[in-house]
């Protein structure tokens, strides 16, 4: 059966959310999870739309709140980072970096950045902090700091922005499953549903 | 125990797909609903925001999939309107007229009035469509007729949207529960966690 795609940016909260429980997901239904990084103010520029807390007060401070309760609502630890939203594109393109070297490392390098920005206050456009991370799970860390520089991997992202903008995707996380498309942590009803007993 | 407050514009799909779950999820736990009435419109106007079909267009495509999907995955009978959004100022007035009557009726007439909408596509704008919906619910039709044009009812909508603007409403719907503020049709989870087991 075909992966379950996941578009994210490592800015995302509800994409951290769902990223902490698509897996187990997934595999409750025979299937894998493919990560694809994506770069929202890229995204936003094409589409429209604006990080949550860059919408309008009502809605900004309403989506802090519910970043929090819909983190205890899943179990996901979840502190409101001190800088938000950052830039992601060098943790974006170490996750390519690593899928193209075939490492099966890449799903645990995406938890572990994630948890590092939305648990633990973490820097992760800082190449230091993603050298130190690579380095707590056996990645040879100065590879990864030259493949973030490759013109593949940075095409490679590109790239991938511009299939998500042609597959109408305008948010994140965006989850495909058998192509159809699902915005929002709040859709994982909706998969699981989905990969129980069919299109619906 | 305080009343589920439950804020929706007749003209918001998710404030619909809400109102057929609301009640006996309330009812669960010992609770009751309280229907209030707002215009989006107004609001929007106040706090920023829009229809979700006039945001841009992967936004609003992908919303229009969303509607229908998640109105099958709730088992609630949904037709996009031919005309959407419309005006929904004579129902809520109608709503209100109603409730001000003390008419154990109110809450029938916002389940027809939304039915007829969204699942029969009429335009519940027109009074003589409100004014069939109150016949076939015995509720008399010339005094609803007049009693939209009460200058207290239209205060009443006035003083609502104010009431709903005061607490950050932006949206529909958005359902309060102990001053807990939840908005979206996909929030009923964390609705039910609160009222099953408090505070989160």
């Amino acid at each position: 059966m075909k992966p379950i795609e996941f578009y994210f940016d490592f800015s995302s909260p509800y994409a951290y959310l769902a990223s902490e429980q698509i897996e187990a997901l997934a595999a409750k239904y025979g299937r894998t999870v493919a990560f694809k990084p994506i770069l929202l103010g890229a995204i936003f520029k094409v589409t429209g739309g604006a990080p949550l807390t860059e919408t309008f007060p009502a809605k900004a401070n309403y989506s802090k709140h519910d970043f929090e309760r819909s983190a205890r609502f899943a179990g996901v630890n979840f502190k409101y980072p001190s800088q938000f939203p950052i830039a992601t594109v060098a943790a974006a393109r170490a996750v390519l970096w690593l899928q193209s070297q075939g490492s099966a490392k890449a799903p645990l390098f995406v938890h572990k950045v994630f948890r590092a920005y939305f648990a633990d206050d973490r820097n992760i456009n800082d190449p230091a902090v993603l050298a130190e991370i690579a380095d707590e799970l056996g990645i040879d860390k100065a590879a990864l700091a030259a493949g973030v520089q490759e013109p593949a991997v940075k095409d490679k992202l590109k790239a991938l922005v511009d299939e998500a903008i042609a597959r109408g995707v305008f948010g994140a996380p965006t989850i495909f499953v058998d192509g159809e498309m699902f915005w929002g942590n709040d859709r994982l009803p909706q998969i699981e549903r989905w990969l129980a007993y069919g299109p619906f």
